[in-house]
């Protein structure tokens, strides 16, 4: 029996874990001890719990670590004072292996922690490249962890480049496509969004076509974070078009965002816009399908929109060098060149869906990877 | 004018960035914040104060977040705990730029909190290899540095390897040699060890040729500590040779290696062998040059030693990795490879010393180096 | 020169210290150090920042230490971590006395820290009586305290019975009082509230008589936070009364408050209440001044109300005990008793205004006792 | 069932509150969690694990949070990052009631977090007197405590008169004379102090009388640590009497005392003092009932000490306001005053026990009280 410990320390990782957890959780050969981290247990970053529960998985422990303020100082404090949580909780429930995922700052809590105990660490998509401090925290983790679980063929040439021993890589796909194929099967938008979830704003119209957005802060620009989130809205508004509008999860910056779109609500009034906390992941996945775009800056238009051929309109650089399929239109961070790719998305034609991060399996292959790695928390550079 | 502000979290680190100090507290170009953090504000670990009051070096700020235990937990606390105490110093100090120093597990907490306030990070001596919790946090800190400041040409090819873009990687050679470089223009003995330094133990008549012990605690096998201490006690008591023995600083397991030597000094009390807690960094130097060769497991047989051409009897695989001169004799831990290698180094000619790890300019370059260093926080793996 | 260092923990705290302020900033034997701490800086309880800046008043240093979650556990953590943090700053500052005003959690971090560190502590306004986790912190900080400055003669009674010395406790009034002397020479609303601040909800037609809402989480029955705040609710909405409606501060349950005031604006979108998040205080107290009444638990209803003379409809037990004058009615938290209590200040003639709280030369008087004060940290129970 | 959680801060409460431990252990309506913290977990404060082993008594959990540094700034960090650890425990184990022990700084720790978390609170010892900060942590305590548990009819009177309601402060005596009440079934010395426990030093002749000396650093006087140990040191070399000496435990300025010892031990190798870390509480119980007196600043002078009718020479203002019987002589800290002590002790004829710290039944009583406790964390002055 091996006691696998994974941390969640966002709302946006638990999508790229999920089916993985459920395949932890029926195995035989597996203990698995979910711990509830940084964001992932604030209200208003969405009630992860809830899904768990629906998902029949238990929670082991939970670290209230976030700090307030919502910049940079209070990003490293949250992280330090992660630290002393995880470092507890790890002496609670004795792992044998610990897993972190992907790239959210508070997931460097959780390798630090893991690494400094000796406890071994596995990380979950590690070898993409984006555009901000995600960057260095996600090659800082890989340097950390003795197990890398990635999710494309190119992100584990990159992580074996780096120096690590290729044994310990393995290609996984990512576990949000593996949601993304179980929708497949019955794609069609089986509930009506505002009905089911509320939301605040205008009382859209949106069964003949809509665009989804979803924009993060991006942390090395977060002083701009209002100037821009205010360009995409503009552009959106200008458009016409129905939309659903995400809110942002917790990063430095977050403040900024959020009152750039509350100051935006209150003083335009936005009449095709309706504004969402967050939705359960399936819903949020056949809301994505049965779209005309997403807009944004998210992961998802990159991933799951990949597999699932929903064009994305792509905003400044969040996503630089991530891997991306031909669903993808980069834009800046302007109204004009936001409104231009719009524009184009509406008249393009059907796009056919990609497997580059996976075929549906993830979920399967982590749970085997993780159960199959030789135990280790020393390792050298390869080179 | 440039503000650079570099954290020194152990007294072995200030040797690895002393003259670099001196170097920029001269400089009109240069602002030098010193902040003390970790073992390196305790007593019993060696009081780096004193040493920095005597080079007319001034302390902006000091952090204290060393949580007592001296284990694996304590090892996470203490970063966690540092990382919410430096952050704050940071917001107070305001720097351009950050400096780390080498692998103890402390650095780790200066590297994120740099890079997650978004302050350009130098890293001091990355891309080396070596065998426990060093190696991670290492390589995990080169991926966080926006500036990768190495001793040797192997470490620079290595961190560009991994993926740093050449233009931010420069080979400075190591500090340590510069003051290994100014004790070569007078080489002998000019003090009385014991005169000056007291020390307990035996009475020992060194003045015939001794050896100089220094013994840290391997942290991923910190269980064997005790266990290890005492075969290379046993062996050196068994040689008869007058030996300087130096106590270990601040590492999870510190403890046992401690209690090792404490319970083998009360229950043996072995006539040869004289133990100190530390010495001025000149004198030491001085002591190993006019020594028969080191025994045990520091760095400074690989490094100064090096230069110096002193021989070392390096102990275990806490040095593995290290790109090291032909004046090491690497050996298991027992009480029998010690003692054969100990014969080998006293029939040993004459070594000349090496320029592996500099000339004894490193400082300068260092400085020079800081000051040129085009601003960024923003970096991409380079493939 | 004495320097007197005052930590202020959130907004509420700086009116019961503000003229003390103004009068040691303009003291040539005072150097006054002001510390904003937990969640005085946070946005979203009332930027007290720009009010310092409105009255000249220059920040010492500022320490991010809430941690997110607004329950007892992060209440717990958060005074944990701000004793790691303020022990920093004082560390820093050096001050010769720390002042700690009232009874929020947070201040009792301010009083562990300088205690512990052997720093002359001053409480202002113990020796009150009240109804939750304050009662508790107020006396609690009292046996900590080494000169305690009381607000009335009753509590200055309580604090000696506590077994205080007689010579270190001092009645000053309270400084609150001090602005509302200062209104009383023009107390006529010279500013349109909606005009200067916004707010959200109904425009609400205030200009022949409106009510003041504000109420707080009770900490000790947290849990029903949502159900109370409710209740008043639909007592405001239904007197039809055109209501000010305050935002209550950062509490052990502020979360269900604040999502109980969201979703009954939501759900009942009431027409004659509008919400702020807070105003400047002078424009704040000649609201009060020239209203019909407040209607909450707020401590304002009981202090500087009967000194200006507005009736107060005070809910629950949260100011259980407070000295008052006959301004205030107190209620149950029911929908019923609060709507008969509305009626009876409807229906009430001028109140006179009383002395009970000071006479509004608090802040001149705390000053003078600060630094007259002869320092010490060390004192024993007078029986 | 009542779930009683005692948090143990130090090895010398734990003495404090052994006996209740057993009681409620045996219990069949309590269950007993035994919370680990503080200096009783590390190794060189002495190892209480051990002791509870013999005991049967279970860990539940553990809290490291000592920072190192030894001064008043680590205290308070000490205390604030306890604060963290002991809340995130006490979710975990969810007590009915806290028991916190004493007054050592720690203490101040398991007393906030309880309060803060709603969590009715027992405090063991509260309403005495003594001379440091102590003094205000025991009385501040006392303020947060809903259930108030004292040694003494005088305390008693002191913590009613302090506003505490008199149903819920009950004297219980003091369990550390339990344990003397024991040892006096069977008083004689039935073992070889040196033989049992090794200690370092001189090899004494102690079979024809003997002191015991233990002596802490005064926190409010820290600085004086080293000059007032030295006194107490010269006074028992001059007297030639054999003496067992025992290190001090941890406080602010530990260092310094510890330092002091160090130094006069290596410079004047007194020849009739033997240095103990610590002893099984039995053993040392009856070592000092078989001795001439204890000299020091220790409340076991005070405490055990009057049962057993064993002369106490008490040093300096430690102790100061603590209830004694006829068995203390009071005096300054210098070695003149302790050396006409030490000889006045010698002769005087033998001292017969007094009961003012109990009868030998405070386990039990204790057991009893914290059982029958009708629940609750809401209180208010009593005045």
């Amino acid at each position: 029996m091996r006691k696998i410990c994974v941390v969640i320390t966002a709302r946006a990782s638990f999508s790229r874990i999920r089916t993985a957890l459920l395949a932890l959780s029926d195995h035989p050969e597996a203990h698995l001890d979910i711990v509830l981290a940084g964001s992932s247990l604030l209200d208003r970053y969405g009630d992860i719990r809830t899904q768990l529960k629906q998902d029949k998985l238990k929670i082991a422990a939970e670290a209230y670590h976030v700090v307030d303020g919502a910049d940079l100082l209070s990003s490293a404090k949250t992280v330090g004072l992660g630290i002393i949580e995880l470092s507890n909780i790890f002496v609670q429930l004795r792992p044998d292996i610990v897993v972190t995922v992907a790239d959210r700052f508070e997931t460097m809590a959780t390798a630090v922690t893991s690494s400094f105990m000796n406890i071994p660490l596995a990380h979950i998509q590690g070898g993409e490249i984006s555009g901000n401090i995600d960057e260095k925290v996600r090659h800082s983790i890989t340097k950390l962890a003795d197990l890398n679980l990635v999710s494309t063929e190119i992100a584990k040439e990159r992580v074996i480049r780096m120096g690590e021993d290729p044994k310990t890589v393995h290609v996984t796909g990512c576990p949000s496509i593996d949601l993304a194929a179980e929708i497949m099967k019955m794609p069609d938008l089986n509930f009506d969004p505002i009905e089911k979830y509320g939301g605040v704003g205008s009382e859209i119209s949106w069964h003949d076509g809509y665009l989804v957005a979803m924009q993060h802060p991006v942390t090395t620009q977060f002083k701009d974070s209002k100037k821009q989130i205010l360009e995409t809205l503009h552009a959106i508004s200008d458009s016409g078009i129905p939309t659903f509008w995400f809110w942002p999860n917790l990063d430095a910056g977050a403040d900024d965002t959020s009152k750039g779109i509350r100051s935006y609500r209150e003083n335009n009034r936005p009449e095709n816009i309706r504004f969402f906390k967050n939705m359960d992941s399936l819903d949020f996945l056949r809301l994505l399908k049965n779209s005309l775009g997403i807009i944004g800056n998210s992961s998802v238009g990159i991933r799951e929109c990949s597999f699932l051929g929903v064009p994305a309109v792509n905003i400044g650089n969040r996503q630089v060098g991530r891997d991306r399929a031909d669903n993808v239109i980069d834009v800046d961070e302007t109204r004009l060149d936001i409104s231009q790719a719009i524009n184009r998305i509406l008249s393009k034609p059907n796009l056919s869906g990609s497997n580059l991060y996976g075929q549906g399996f993830s979920g399967e292959i982590i749970s085997t990877k993780l159960l199959e790695f030789e135990m280790s928390f020393v390792k050298t550079l390869q080179y």
